[in-house]
């Protein structure tokens, strides 16, 4: 099941043929994590990049002792670190917000695959255009929302985070603090029935 | 000189060979524009990326009449419009804040120096992979720093922006009033010099 996930997932850039499906298969590492482990630690430079196959991972920094929440990833969601890009020290810390399996990408094995799979780096290009539009459109919403309709593009977009993330690191997330959420979500069930 | 700009940029992923430097300079095609040409419409399909070889752009989103300036780009950075990516209607201007000289890039030109130059694929990802660190990192500051320190930061990493960009687009890109910025400048030259 997991390695399908890989396949489905960079078949919406490229589409492997068979002996590329063999490929990813034989060289993707998969792993499972508990709840509560921690991926990247701020200040380690990162030699990881992930895929999630099934859970929930959140990238934040820590500020005068205050988490801000800078990413949330579910199913099919790829995160690389900007460490594992700069080699410099991780800004922001990764952690399971529950138990995980996450699929593993290190530079070797990347260089590995290159050798056997040259389309990857064509595939590889692809994907990282598409991370760097997602991560454009994200900051113009960012700068541009009101908190409100950042909650309820939230709510249009990722409704399942509602369930799975705790509140506090919602808000953060959202650029928003806590107890403006609170209100947020109470006046919207009273108006619309959204919460 | 502008072919020089954008080969010593594309060295600094790969080292360019003689006859690799001879086409990039062939298929480069770089235009001058006056201060004040919008090179994209907030609305339309972007079909061509840049970089700036000398001048100023500007990105910005147009909500309920308000501009929220949302990059500023000068000399040797390159800036692919998310819309170029997506093929969707993009959600930014951009505007030259100055008389600017660009490189141009375009899918067709792109596809042609692949056929040519197939490394170029690979100094596409690196130059992607590092345009996605720096926006995951621009947004965790802009997440995690206090106005004040986005300002201070603004003017470690890119003083010149100071002098040439007006004050109240600076405030918009740093998500702070311009009334703010204005007491911050201010501020910061009472107590240290710096404005």
């Amino acid at each position: 099941m997991s390695y399908q996930s890989i396949i489905d997932f960079l078949n919406q850039y490229l589409t492997l043929t068979k002996e590329e499906q063999e490929l990813v298969k034989t060289h993707s590492l998969v792993k499972e994590y508990s709840k509560g482990t921690v991926l990247l630690r701020q200040g380690e430079v990162a030699n990881e990049c992930y895929m999630v196959l099934k859970g929930c991972i959140r990238a934040y920094h820590v500020k005068d002792g205050n988490e801000e929440t800078t990413e949330i990833y579910t199913e099919n969601h790829p995160f690389t670190p900007a460490s594992y890009i700069t080699r410099e020290p991780s800004k922001i810390s990764v952690v399971c917000e529950e138990d995980c399996v996450l699929s593993l990408g290190s530079m070797e094995k990347t260089q590995e695959m290159l050798l056997k799979m040259p389309r990857l780096g064509e595939m590889a290009h692809l994907i990282g255009s598409d991370l760097m539009a997602k991560q454009q459109l994200q900051m113009i919403d960012f700068k541009s929302l009101s908190p409100v309709e950042r909650y309820q593009k939230l709510i249009e977009t990722r409704p399942e985070l509602i369930q799975r993330v705790k509140q506090y690191h919602l808000a953060s997330y959202l650029g928003i603090k806590p107890e403006t959420l609170s209100r947020i979500r109470k006046k919207l069930l009273n108006t619309s029935g959204i919460s």
